[in-house]
């Protein structure tokens, strides 16, 4: 439950802006990584003190800082005097619970995104929240912890292959989101992967956990759902921005990326269509096995509870019995029941239960 | 119920702006308590009769006015002629079932906002009408009784820290308004719990209590959203109103407020989903708890009915029954008994219902 | 059902404008009543004969002609011809079964909405329409019957108290419409009371009734919201209005309207689903009672069934059982009964059946 | 399902516009009647070749073309040909599984609606199309078979009364669409009989075919509105269309007709609410009454089980038991007995299964 | 499930554009076919290597080229070069599980549309990703494997009847997605045949698969709905498209293949509620079935388990059982159970259970 809403107590009564880290502290040390890129150039550093970053301001390449923890407000406290941050944007970074939007503070564009991660030990999606401000020659990633996820675009401004070492700072972040989104489809594929087992038990061998898995898979759809749904918004508020900050040659990418964005919310949008589906099959078919049941119950009972009355008839001890004494008394009444079992039987047969 | 409707039926043919309190009364006196501050200085008074807040209308500092009960129409009535407020406006103060909205009156902006609190005993929430009338220089807030919510905006025009003691009506009345909100979250976190606990019982131990609680929730819920749903578009209307009492650096402000609003929407409609899976997780562990209960009725019967039967027959006055008079006969039976039963059993075991 | 669609089959074929009555006769006689009214004047009178209206056409004052009875076609073509009102309006005067809308014809206003009533015997909501058409200095109402709704109204332009008396024909039809929403909410307080009533019933003493009452709330509310929701077009049409007939500061009234019909709709919306809570909470409660049934019989027949299987046994006559003839053989057999009964009732306590 | 697809496998490949005539032939012969008419004249013919209504295309009367069958391809081709009909129309008009809709051609402006009838013996709603061509002075209608429900229409054109002699083949068209509407009533007004009907079912006695008579009313109103909604749409785009062919002074009647599609939509989103009620009632009634069932048999059974028990004990042939030689013995069992099904029967009492 | 998502795991922080093949290698070589046509010429030829293709760049004629085949990474990067394709647009025609969508990249239209085709073995619907491009005079169409469903088309430019030799490119786009949209029509043909042998199932007899196929089809909607859905924003775009590739003229005909793809999707919408219907229905016979197994059993357990009691107590030995010893005692006692045997039955026949 912690992942549908985090504990913000001790912020009502704050002014707007007061800097409080909501959230649990995920790393024991903020880690700030530094690239710094332009066509030819390339410098690649990891820095102890926030200050060491000052000096980036003022170049003209482009600067990818990445922070790695949110715990420390001091550090973000610096970062955001000497970057002339806005304290909202501060504050909405700390607050990992933020829903995923893009806001435009004229020198900067605000993005708040999830990460996802599929947990396969606890079998449930885990969500990192991540902030991108987007500068004129700066670009500011803030993560809760340490993550691979960006390891791959790290290599490609390192290669210096495709459009990116050429590009500014908004193709920087475009390639940031495009990112996030491509990784969203991994979380489908873990999906797509479950929900087919989940099919094969219905169809095999239905048992108790069978149920309480479609429920947890709902129940993770509902939260992807909520992480994913906004990211649209996000990306088209991207392409209808008229800041500066965002090149016209972009647009097309942006595109492309909001196209990409609408095929997760789809595919999300049909699973849960058809986890609803199994749960109807789960029901149905649970449905079906009580009917079994009680069909073995009616049957039992509709032939041995006659049979066992003419048996009690026989066992009473009245003395006026003449049938107790006739030679054809027991004969008989042992075929009694046999024609009294299969019309029983007969009658079931015809009623297709048996 | 009452917290779904009031009853307003002596209102009935009333003209339009005709004053009646609608609601309970809440406190036996109306209490007014005044802030009155700019950047350099702050008053604090309490006053006892509503002339003495008459002299606040042409003093160029912010004033807050906060007045606890509405029951006292005359009250009502006097601050409207003195403050030039539309009858409409008041009458709509009065009304303690009103649904949240902002208007623009021209002179004054007016705003009626719902302040939830949880109440712990009865585990319901409760509701108390805030009204907001927002002046030049003035900013009138109406509450049904004193509550304690904006104690800690208090504190901070005491304190004169941030924007709020440099900026004028407008900022107040945001402040005043993402107090409210950030107050939503308290009630979500405390439902957050409820949520959990409910989870847990569903897992470990369902009672009779389980679904009283699921409903219980389900109807919070709705509930809930009838308050807090309409806030967004006050939030909006406040975004997109032209009035030159709401000065355009706010925006960023308002925006993100609008923000929160949306997250405690959405929070509350991810609660709505979750709340209905626990009903349908409810539904099937009890279509389960039926099926295994009648396993157990069919298990026993399927095996005992046949047997009984066995013994009924030999449990017959026949004269002519050769195997009661054979040694073999009894143990013979015994045996066939027991074949009998082993057969049942490993034919439920079979079907898997053993 | 013939609240939901009357029989109009009499109708087809004929040319649009044609004037024919659906709807059922509701009064003997035609009933016309006229205010006439200026801010210093006031005359009120009854007429007999469609004719005594006419001189009103070219007075300068208010005139508010009400006609209850909407059967006598020949009184409507009249009034049509003498005033100029277009045959589609006429014909829609008379068709009860018309939706609630506004209409501009250029000199005349014409708007539809729905009176409705609580009628306590049969518990169910009916319905009168009431149309209304506003000139330039004449305002007409016509309603199905002799209603007391505006009585209240009468008084108030007697008294002439507020701006009523002062303001011309476009006040009075918001006065009328007023009227008629405020109406709407005492309905909606026989409903909450109804729906506390259900929800006692469903804690305290569920009955066969206890269904039918909330389908029949149910089916209510379907009703209700039909009739309702379209008010809230037809007063925002009537805010978009540029006709000439309605005063610029008429505006801010017919927008605090606006407000009362979407709280009106907000609380059916709400009722709506709260009926169907109750819906839920039946079904659940049903099928947990079916549960306990099935518990009752399932340890009734587990505990007995072995039982009466022992007895069976001893009951049999064969020649060679050593027990029947040792003295331990009857004390032992009851005390493996004794147990038996016992581990069953054992077994059922863990379960938790029992 | 044939009404809700239907065949046009043959069509698949061709160049659009090419004529082939989906659907199934419902005359022997064309049938082409005509109406031509201006205020003063009327002229009503029956002709047997196409070729006789080429001379009606240059007359500046209005002239009301109704084609009866639709097979025939070598007809649409001469009146495409001659008239200037797109293909695409054309292409459309035989294709009777249209949507209806409306298409401005220019020349023409084009409308497919759906004409509706009951079938009184399978009690399902049957469909045919119409088509309607608009032009400057002339009004193709093509329908499937001989109907008669314009008739009522011819006789108003014959009688002359109304605006219709006097108004060009717009207003023409109107009254069309005006009585196809009207017709719309008459199959709610059957529909509303029959749910009446299976209420009285639903309360009075439930039998096999209601739930079937339920279902075939849900599908009926999927497939009502499918044929209904539309017509909204179609109305609409006659209001909003800017054609010449559409005068100005016909808006208020296409409005009028605008408010009755939105009423017939109405009413069939009522009743399908309605319709949906009613499977509700018809399953919880369902579930009441296997309730039922499952309390006589568990009553039965918790009743007798324990007394067949105790008859068993002492029907056993155990020697030492003392119970069967004392004279007490047989009343104090059978009292025993008493005792046991009254307790029992209490036992129901008190739960309310008695 | 591999239908609803592709593997695309080997993508993820590639830069964008970069070509990746996604999707199951279907045909072993890549095919181009070409036809190149003007009004008067036309030439039809299949190219084994790549630079075939280059001359028809700058021809006058309409060209399209046709490739079958999507593996070869190295065919896509030559054409791409050659004829100036934006890499985003090649990596979308090679990830096969795009949403289709129209993409104006200003010399060239991009459009995504899937080609369905019923698998009548396996039951389900298949889908091929089709990829047109349309350039002033070139038209390229991209497909995972051979297929015929452009053979008609093929002929229609053959034969050279109807507008298609006689317009540009954007005519023969049009004809392109008017096939596929036809071919909608097939699919839904065969589905409308499912539904109805299921609903011939339903009434006749209801087996175990039934459930499964309605399960089964229910599924094959859901694909069927998120393969076409979009088509209709993809038609729309086009209709709304300002390039310049698409002719004014053609605007008819792309209206009517909106109709055709909105009918389409009405149509699966219907079959849709017809599903969730049969689905009720399936659930309300299984209870009828349910309640009818139960009735059985309680009534054969009312019958018999009196009688049987009442023949345990004339089974017990007691000795002073006097009925035992009189003439009347057996005929009284059997008399007694036909009484108790015929009053159960009228029970139940007074309670409509027999």
């Amino acid at each position: 439950m912690t992942r549908f809403i985090k504990k913000a107590t001790e912020k009502i009564g704050l002014h707007p802006g007061a800097l409080i880290h909501v959230g649990e502290k995920k790393v024991d040390k903020t880690r700030i990584r530094i690239i710094d890129y332009s066509e030819n150039q390339l410098e690649e550093t990891e820095v102890n003190t926030i200050e060491d970053i000052f000096p980036y301001r003022d170049k003209n390449n482009v600067t990818w800082i990445n922070i790695d923890g949110l715990h420390d407000v001091g550090v973000m406290e610096k970062i955001g005097e000497h970057f002339n941050l806005h304290p909202l944007m501060l504050e909405d970074i700390l607050n990992t619970d933020k829903r995923p939007e893009i806001e435009d503070y004229g020198e900067y564009i605000f993005m708040v995104i999830k990460m996802l991660y599929y947990d396969e030990i606890e079998k449930i999606v885990k969500v990192e929240q991540l902030s991108i401000v987007v500068g004129n020659n700066i670009v500011f990633t803030f993560q809760e912890r340490v993550g691979d996820v960006f390891n791959p675009l790290r290599e490609r401004i390192r290669k210096g292959k495709g459009r990116l070492r050429k590009s500014g700072t908004d193709y920087l972040a475009y390639a940031l989101l495009d990112t996030i989104v491509d990784n969203y489809f991994i979380i489908l594929e873990k999906f797509s992967d479950a929900i087919e087992a989940i099919e094969d038990e219905l169809i095999n061998s239905i048992n108790k956990n069978t149920i309480k898995e479609i429920h947890r898979m709902k129940r993770e759809m509902v939260f992807l759902r909520k992480s994913v749904w906004p990211v649209r918004e996000l990306v088209n508020g991207l392409e209808r921005s008229e800041s500066a900050l965002i090149d016209e040659s972009l647009s097309i990418y942006i595109r492309d990326l909001y196209d990409h964005t609408v095929q997760v919310i789809d595919t999300i949008e049909t699973m849960r269509e058809m986890v609803s589906g199994m749960l109807d099959i789960y029901l149905t078919s649970a449905s079906n096995r009580m009917n079994e049941v009680m069909k073995v119950l009616t049957i039992m009972a509709s032939i041995f509870i006659p049979l066992t009355f003419i048996a009690g008839i026989y066992g009473m001890n009245f003395e006026g019995m003449p049938e107790l004494h006739a030679s054809w008394g027991y004969p008989f009444t042992l075929s009694l029941m046999l024609i009294v079992a299969i019309s029983m039987i007969l009658y079931f047969k015809r009623k297709k239960w048996l």
